[in-house]
């Protein structure tokens, strides 16, 4: 443990003592990209890395399209070569014949992309690079198609046995809390004081994923709150003045945050990953926890009724908390699944609809989103990979009978009213 | 730093907290990685990963053999996917059909390997595996291209972005060092007390590379010694009863024994990275270091002058050096590079044939590969670039105006030989 | 280096591990302290102190009070036997007699504090202890020598030898960040972006010592600026708007605020230590450094001012910096020495008075203090010594010329002025 | 934790930045000691210290011993002013009264030791040179003074709250490790493969105390084996071709060897904080285990026996048992306690005498010392206060009725083979 802690500081202690880049290479990016994927670039490589990820920092957004525009169409496959590399693989399948067409069927751009990440910072230059892509070419086919390779080669870079769960408390560096108050994305972190409150209580958790080439950045993160009994609403989980519970009298943890940090690893999905992870460890440390669930925004809820034009009252709790129900059951998207994203993302992982409460958040966003509503996943350790086969093979949604019944009010209140208006 | 390093060591610490795999499960391989490529492998994946290594460790070389032979040939590409997801794409380049295309050329088992990389150990687990591909699958086209799937996997996993330089030294642990103990391969280490002698004097260095994801394996180290002038026997370099030089009073590095450490890791090139690394970081702390050279053996030198048919005799060190120089600049392989593997590895790397020394290692290998003769090949930092140009280029090969006019009077000396015989 | 710090980790993990202590042991404290110094104590002694430790922590003042008085009082020396244990040793100086006298001249209250050090956590919790001793103690002559013996020990535990320099930057833990804002003593810290400007930008450093046993505590810390010349102002100095120096830019290192953390370890000083340790440091760090200086704030000016009846004005340059240089040379202590504290410090640890500034510190409390004025201590390595030398023997002030004849000038200017009125 | 490792670093890094000494002094050594406990050498104390060390660490023995007569007869107490304090200190006992006491009646050579720790590395040094003094010292009434104040400081340096306990296994560093196997002084380590079986097996574990100050040095380290059942024979323990047990499967802990490492510390006794903290360890880590033994030499038997003309057979086990049991219950120590010093140790401890064997150590000195006889001494965590009172005030030796019952039986055959003789 020690050694391997030790062996990794190598990367951060180097990066001060890099020695600047001292002749500048005017030539245009072109052929520092074309130098880089040569044979010569296997040696040379690093220096003309640095360079280009050095002139891509300093680039705007015009020049930055027109650099992707260069890696989409210049440095892309030549489907006439994978044809030719496939007909001699089919002709004779030897390893000269598969190592043609790996190497037909592979664009130069992934390689400049492997040999660019040799520098010390580059992974997280790239997945920064990445982000960019992503804002700058949503309309450009040859764009999205460039970033399939920067997704495919991400999947490789940040595989889940690459990564590594860090606790994060009030004894972690100052420039990685900093960063969790700045991606915290589903209850805002106001100040320090703020995140005191959610990480020092003896009653609160917070564990993130890192990438042992990018450690000064969190990858996603969730925060927990030890109780007792499931808890109705973020207000009271979260309030100033509450006693904390002492972790040896806690029977539940909530998962009450999940944040994703890097816009540029979108569709790398590590949630699935942490939560398991997480659960597994804090049943370790606490025997006496029986229930893992979250408390959940609703985001869709309001914005569905209105399009439906269902009629709703924040006020009126058990209409919200029908209404809830009967939006994260029966809503679909297009493609089939539910309509909610969050929903989409907890039933995906096998968890279950467990209860739904109204009132329960009413911050100004809370009210907008979900009149105030809030909902329990539950993640029983012993039905997940069951209800997630269900929901991958047929949608199947997994609820509890207080949120079925709730729904079926809904519905026969829905008819009622119908038959009414 | 810090951070970093506390990081990291959840990995290992993870480890010793796994819990055993309890129920049994004897559904065949075939159908476990089947599961695991599929969705649901996705999110139970963890467990089913586990169950597979562990199965594979259990096999023997038989059972390995065909389980390979289901990788390549099960969850290989399909030509006809392929050229269908080829047609797609050319008829509209889009995000779809480029992925579509890419989902195509990627054979099922790279996604398996990936997949399998989930669990903690998976990647020195995968290493191994490779390492019995490439003995049991010399013979075999199919395992063979299997092969190229892995290669391709490592060269983004072991990507030099995400490798850590660390010294070796009489602090490392000890399971580390016994290690180095088993890996050298160029001056064998017989002993603690020979291992101390290599490592803890104030003359000597070694370092090596490690990847995070396998915090007790070295993949490669070189051993280093600091010396003033440059040496001519690796005997008189590592005698017992030397003093040692305070490093302030060195102005040589010589790099004299680089060894790799993992077979399953086969093709995929650190030295070169480490070697440039290296006498980067020793120049920062020693700035009177002026030069790095290497004191190499000349492993196919006896054997090439024999298969030429040219006498040779230990004992005249005039004529071992400059049967040598002849050897190292003129003695070619059919693809045109030099023939000795040692010379390929340092000219490629843009080093200069410096130096050729008779006697100079007088062990039984040293006299058996060589008559005794070895080699210093010259790291001039400001030539490295254009000589590895010219030898990628042209197999144009550097050497010291010594070198050269010794390898001339070995040509007249032919010429005179043939004259006379 | 690895390995010790992790041998370190211990320490700390174990608070966590600490077993309750179970049953509840009601006996009056004096029977505890009595039995922990008692045979008994050596052996089952970490329970007894850290039953008596747990006690004191509940404690109000006055039950403190009582307790200290039990320490003073019932755990002092015995002059009989101190005598009787000298007349033994004169008459014969062996092992044995001394042994006995050392026995007899040290109190056992000393032995109990030593034990109750076994606890994890107990040297913090005696340095606190001290500080209510301090508080509760200042008439009390058994409390101010019970003191003595508090100081005895720290002086062995707090001895530099085990001491650690530590930076402290914005990757420093939270927790100890929270300390440095409530520490700071001289140049309020607002918030965490003043903190951060403290410590984030590269022209800013700063360092604390720290104790093994106390990891969550810094002892003092000294905030410095790197800049270009000597700075007159610590507005200007730290002003929020400034653009940061690159570090091989500056050619001096400001020591612009130096606080003690700990109450409880008065009169055992660390900053002459620090001062010299960081000095060491930065040197070897930036070779270009040139200069050592304080921007130090000039504590007594206004109250001596006053209290001699000398009409000043902050507003008039060039009369603040002559009554400045004025006091600092000449107004004294009874004791001899500079009237001024933080004169008294610097000059006592080897610097000498080289620059004074008008208007450079315009805050409230600079204002009130020192009409705005501000004075350079510079530590001049190769002076030091000597410096301190002469201040020691003949309370000599070391000052540069500049100053002597600002002085010299105020002297004038009072002849003067008394010669008018 | 993080933080704590990290901070304790520096220490050792420091060790190769220091400076060296660049002008000579050629002071005598008495000069040197003199100015250093001065009031200049409470600033310039530093080079004046190392200047002192480097001094010491070329004498020849008749050089340190005259150094160590110079600490003991020119700074040593001063009968007199010690007397003149205790007289104003009974006049009036305030602070200042006390404070003059304190000083009197501590011999200046303390304060020189305490200034010789500032500098790095000084801790170990001072202990080394303790080692001398008590080597050195032995006939010399002054020379044993001055040890009771090496004695007096240690005890507060290396108080229990300062010791950091720490696994040692075989990814611990070399440099430790062959500490190790120097210091074993109960079951000598033949060699690194032997170390190697004495810490990798699953069932194998070692602890030792370090001192922050030396990092480098274990003070005591204790071998542990976890086993079913209580050992008989420490051959069987430590055979080469033993299947590991698995930690699960371990009821009892083993402590076979217990090793103090300093010399200099002599009489700072750490074996009974040690054995503590790790059977607490262990019972936290591996809540199955039952039973905390140790397998103990017992090195005055035969001794005993010859010197009380009792006969003895190694290959009678029945006899050698009960004399054993006779030895180690009846057999004192002029001061009253056992006369076997490892049972002076265990049973001062706490522990009781447990079990004894014969054939346990057929090693030759097992044979020499104990005609190969051993013993368990059972540490029962809810006994060892008790039994440790009773042993400290009435030198009751606790034993198991089965090793009663032995000595009983050994106690009537003597009277019989007297009645027979």
């Amino acid at each position: 443990m020690t050694f391997l802690a030790d062996l990794l500081s190598t990367v951060f202690e180097r990066r001060y003592r890099w020695p600047s880049l001292e002749e500048d290479d005017d030539r245009p990016i072109e052929a520092l990209t074309a130098e880089l994927v040569s044979a010569t670039g296997e040696v040379s490589g690093q220096s003309l890395a640095r360079r280009i990820l050095d002139r891509y920092d300093q680039m705007d957004d015009t020049t930055k399209w027109t650099f992707f525009r260069h890696l989409a169409l210049d440095m892309t496959i030549s489907p006439e070569a994978v044809r030719a590399a496939l007909k001699g693989y089919e002709e004779g399948q030897t390893k000269a014949s598969y190592r043609a067409f790996v190497a037909a069927a592979e664009p130069p751009r992934q390689e400049l992309i492997r040999r660019l990440n040799q520098v010390p910072g580059a992974t997280a230059a790239l997945v920064r690079m990445r982000a960019d892509l992503l804002r700058l070419g949503t309309e450009d086919d040859a764009l999205q198609a460039l970033d399939m390779d920067f997704r495919h080669l991400f999947a490789s870079w940040f595989n889940r046995g690459f990564l590594v769960l860090r606790p994060i408390n009030w004894e972690s560096p100052a420039h990685i809390l900093e960063k969790i108050i700045a991606y915290e994305a589903v209850h805002a972190i106001d100040s320090w004081d703020d995140l005191r409150r959610r990480l020092h209580p003896v009653d609160r958790r917070c564990f993130a994923f890192f990438h042992p080439a990018m450690p000064d950045e969190p990858l996603i993160f969730v925060e927990i709150a030890l109780t007792r009994g499931v808890p109705d609403s973020i207000q009271a989980l979260l309030t100033e003045d509450r006693t904390p519970l002492a972790p040896k009298d806690a029977n539940t943890a909530v998962f009450y945050s999940i944040s994703n940090c890097q816009k540029g690893l979108a569709n790398t999905s590590f949630g699935n990953s942490l939560i398991k992870q997480v659960a597994a460890d804090l049943k370790v440390e606490m025997p006496g926890l029986k229930t893992l669930v979250t408390l959940s925004p609703i985001p869709g809820l309001v914005r569905w009724l209105r399009g439906e034009g269902i009629e709703y009252d924040p006020g009126d709790k058990d209409l919200m908390r029908q209404l809830a129900a009967l939006y994260l059951l029966k809503a679909k998207h297009d493609a089939g699944g539910p309509l909610d994203p969050v929903a989409r993302f907890h039933l995906g992982n096998g968890a279950e609809v467990h209860k739904v409460h109204a009132g329960a958040d009413i911050s100004e966003r809370g009210l907008a989103q979900a009149g105030g509503a809030m909902v329990n996943y539950l993640y029983n350790l012993s039905n997940v990979a069951q209800n997630h086969e269900r929901f991958a093979a047929a949608r199947e949604i997994a609820a509890s009978s207080d949120v079925r019944s709730l729904c079926a009010s809904a519905e026969k209140r829905m008819v009622r009213s119908l038959a009414v208006g």
